[in-house]
């Protein structure tokens, strides 16, 4: 893949504007909805089983976020998803603490099981579990027995791609090496910095940021989850290099949503950091 | 109108710091408490049927925003606005993507056909679905096509008025140029910067700070939304000038919540760009 | 007790790194995850009824604070407060707006009555109608004739002790002298700046970090409070020194939570100024 697709699926962001609708948990929507205007498409956010179907009609990609899922927003994603279904908008999942409880785990799997997904991104236990079916997870973040790493980046990469195939979708596996795959490929991306886990929410502004790229990008999902996983690692690089003395997290957060704005294609092209594996 | 009522409706909520309570969507509700509180006023929040009515009853105005709404907290809505008006307190309604699905138009116009609203403040597409008992709307962002610019300025304040008389409200049209309107008499106000819509929430903040000056001001609803509107437009402008390199729209946020907080009474009478069209 | 207690409780939470468990309001709910995350805790968020009880299975402590509390969560409040008190794993009960509304104060009644807590933190306001059984509060902030006080303080630690007494546990009562209390002992903590009462969720933020500390720290809920407490108030006096020109409230929030990060056992060893009383 060359290079320029990357700044040709921000430019399709930027240049559409699309209306992302996303189904995401209390916890980090902010971000998520500030996340998606730095990239250039606009949020909404919306989960009453009521509202949902019209809110994905008017919608460019639905982003499935299961974090703070209850009775009523699950019977919404199921509605929401079907309606993007049926009208062919990208949808995207991210099976939030997926393995943390049976509600979570089956939840992700109903979903993942009745809908064309465009993406399933989350960390490598949510994957695990849902690769299993069932499996173990500390609450949101990944066992450091599972991390992708340099050791087992051929092992990774071989069950990326068998999950895609199995699941019909491309996978993002989030970590410190980020994997992008398909059925038939698998990308390796090296941005990113580990301050990023020291915030909630960049999992899910991610997700967000990845959902924008979805629906300015449908056709080729392998490339808008890649070109959105190098942005955001190079969007967390600079956030950290803005940091001034007695600055953490919470503003760590708020220059990371910063430095997305701030990124142009090039930027891009420029900066990225990954191979195939 | 004498540009001090400016001055004199922020120092009734920075003397009576009164409660305002919101019933508002999960995405901007922290930006919204934060907003209050620079305003001078304190925030409390609630969307429980159950708890509505006791929290409006310690309160001084109600802020409906119908962002995420839900079947529950529609029915909130409906008790904390009937008890709202048996106890003769400002109620403001933000009809947030009102025209985007039927469920949104209706639990609007629901609302603003059952009780009396001090204020109706929402973008152009949100008052004109309302307007028409129908409409378009791209998600919650205004269409292009029916923004107030200064060729039309006249077309929409006849508009607004009209609006104001038929729903017995102040009207407040946020955009570029904002319109606030009772029946009688439209101002323009021209404060505010483009940035501001790179941002989520600006528009539901404005709800609250609006909320936050009918709670001091009950008697004066229409003087209460142009100087909160004033306001939100100069802090606007305030934060845009204090923005430093590698900045972007998540700190835009911080900081137009600073500016407000920040601006006094002087500040809106010698910064203050409006008039009467 | 040695002023070191407060560098080995905070030492326990950087190495053990605890998942917390919170059901939360979503006015701060952002704000309660990065304050966990900056003690060096890990957040995790669920008020659904069918997931909590797996949730607090891997969880450390528990932090329920019912600030825009539902039908819903407070079924999942039950539902997780009987898993831990099952699991013997400690419960913080946050009672934001106790005495604004019978239900606030009927619900925080209820789960005090029922399972063992290992701390109640909040307002004097809130505490008071608690030990009343009704009472009156403006809203979630404390009414200023209740403040603990130079002038009262000796009479507001004995009513902390005897409410710490009835109700078997540690209680925590914030404002501008925050009081910490088992049965026994009454601390009176200095630490803090008024600046914490200009942002939404300082006290929601302290119930997260406080359950960090629990979680990390079960077998000395006093020490964990006091310590927390003291962490608290150190961060607030740090954020404020770093406040620039032009920002204002929201900005101190998250400078509130980056100081939190920047902590470590030292400074509160030799920042911490609190004394029996």
């Amino acid at each position: 893949m060359e290079r320029k697709i990357l700044s040709d699926c921000l430019a399709a962001v930027r240049e559409t504007r699309p209306l992302v609708h996303s189904i995401t948990n209390y916890v980090t929507v902010h971000d998520v909805a500030n996340m998606i205007l730095a990239s250039g498409a606009s949020p909404v956010m919306s989960d009453e089983p009521g509202d949902v179907a019209g809110i994905v009609s008017i919608s460019g990609a639905l982003n499935i976020n299961i974090g703070t899922l209850n009775t009523r927003s699950i019977e919404a994603m199921h509605i929401a998803a079907g309606k993007a279904a049926e009208t062919a908008k990208p949808i995207l999942l991210d099976p939030v603490g997926a393995g943390a409880t049976p509600l979570r785990t089956s939840t992700a799997l109903g979903i993942a099981g009745k809908y064309p997904l465009s993406v399933i991104r989350g960390n490598i236990s949510e994957i695990l579990s849902l690769a299993s079916g069932s499996g173990k997870t500390q609450g949101v973040d990944a066992c450091v027995q599972d991390a992708v790493n340099g050791g087992n980046l051929a092992e990774k990469a071989a069950f990326a791609k068998k999950f895609a195939g199995d699941f019909g979708t491309v996978v993002a596996i989030s970590g410190a090496i980020d994997l992008v795959a398909n059925k038939d490929v698998c990308y390796a991306v090296y941005n990113g910095v580990a301050m990023m886990g020291a915030i909630t929410g960049s999992g899910c502004m991610l997700s967000g940021l990845m959902a924008a790229f979805l629906a300015a990008n449908p056709s080729r999902p392998l490339e808008a989850a890649l070109s959105s996983a190098v942005m955001m690692g190079i969007a967390g690089e600079k956030a950290l290099g803005r940091m001034l003395e007695g600055e953490g997290n919470a503003t760590y957060s708020n220059r990371l949503v910063d430095a997305v704005g701030l990124l142009g294609g090039d930027d891009l092209v420029k900066d990225a950091r990954y191979e195939i594996v």
